[in-house]
């Protein structure tokens, strides 16, 4: 029975994550309300009834979805996470790994900041999306110890170090920002300039 | 009939922000999909005839409802505007206006907000928002010559000096952030300090 198991947790977990895949793309493609679990399933290329043994319904699917993606995003921005750095180069590394995750799944992205504005975001457990993004704000916590970076909430701090990478990322915010080495550098100069004490 | 026209302009002029203030409502409540233009015109207690008076469809109307927020918002972001003020007394005396106007009317900033993210974005006709805030843009232009801002793109410097309003006024984003004087000045520190060379 074990061996059994093994060899399908391979099959299953290509499955779901044909499935988010599938979701990211018609959310995008055509929007959350026409977004239906026939056309995800169909886009996915397994049976309605395979969605409905992972996802309890469409919004469980689409809050799933979100929340994985978020999981995603925080694990490719601490990638190389190299705590005896200084504060300044452990932030730079993480806008850098940000940057460059969005840049590699665009849909990914798309998806969390269409999500985001949907009445969807309101079935969000957000103490666990917070988790995911705990190491960050200990860096902050480090920085503030240290009298590195200014002593203020850490939502003013949030929006002036992490947001700015979800606003200069979105086309429909900055439509002419090139994600090139040079200008993320340089935004991230100013992110830097605004939380230092 | 110079005398009719004029004397029937008020009358109009108050459906029309009678039906603007209908579509806000509606909107926040309920949503873009469920507002209907028969539900907006009941709301606004005018007949749906009345509404294609002024407006195409639906479309048109809720886009040109955006449109005539985001001029309300740019007049209240330069109201008492002293040109011959430094340049960084200038801008922080932009952002207490635009923190006084979204708390004055945090139902067009929701609606503004959620609007942008919305599939009827793309029907804005950017360039005529643009102009709107073409006088903010002028002040860093000019901090740019004075060499007082860094000299990097007006993107940039707009997602650091006045996105983070949007971001903290936001609820949703910013649950905690109370739009006190102090967390306003602090936060504007933080804008100041990212642009400032």
């Amino acid at each position: 029975m074990i061996v059994y198991y093994i060899s399908m947790r391979p099959k299953d977990e290509n499955k779901q994550d044909a499935i988010i895949k599938a979701t990211v793309k018609l959310v995008n493609d055509i929007g959350f309300v026409a977004s239906s679990v026939s056309k995800i399933a169909r886009e996915a290329d397994v049976s309605p009834a395979t969605i409905y043994i992972y996802y309890k319904n469409k919004e469980d699917l689409l809050v799933s979805t979100y929340i994985d993606i978020k999981h995603k995003i925080s694990d490719a921005i601490m990638r190389d996470f190299d705590s005896d750095l200084p504060i300044r180069d452990i932030l730079k590394k993480l806008w850098f790994n940000a940057f460059d995750y969005i840049a590699r799944h665009p849909g990914y992205f798309k998806f969390t900041e269409q999500f985001s504005y949907s009445p969807y975001s309101a079935l969000v457990n957000k103490k666990k999306v917070e988790k995911y993004f705990e190491p960050m704000m200990d860096i902050l916590r480090k920085g503030i110890e240290q009298k590195i970076i200014k002593d203020i909430s850490f939502e003013i701090l949030t929006v002036f170090m992490f947001y700015p990478v979800t606003l200069l990322a979105n086309p429909r915010i900055c439509a002419t920002f090139e994600l090139n080495r040079e200008n993320v550098e340089t935004a991230f100069t100013l992110a830097w300039d605004a939380i230092k004490l």
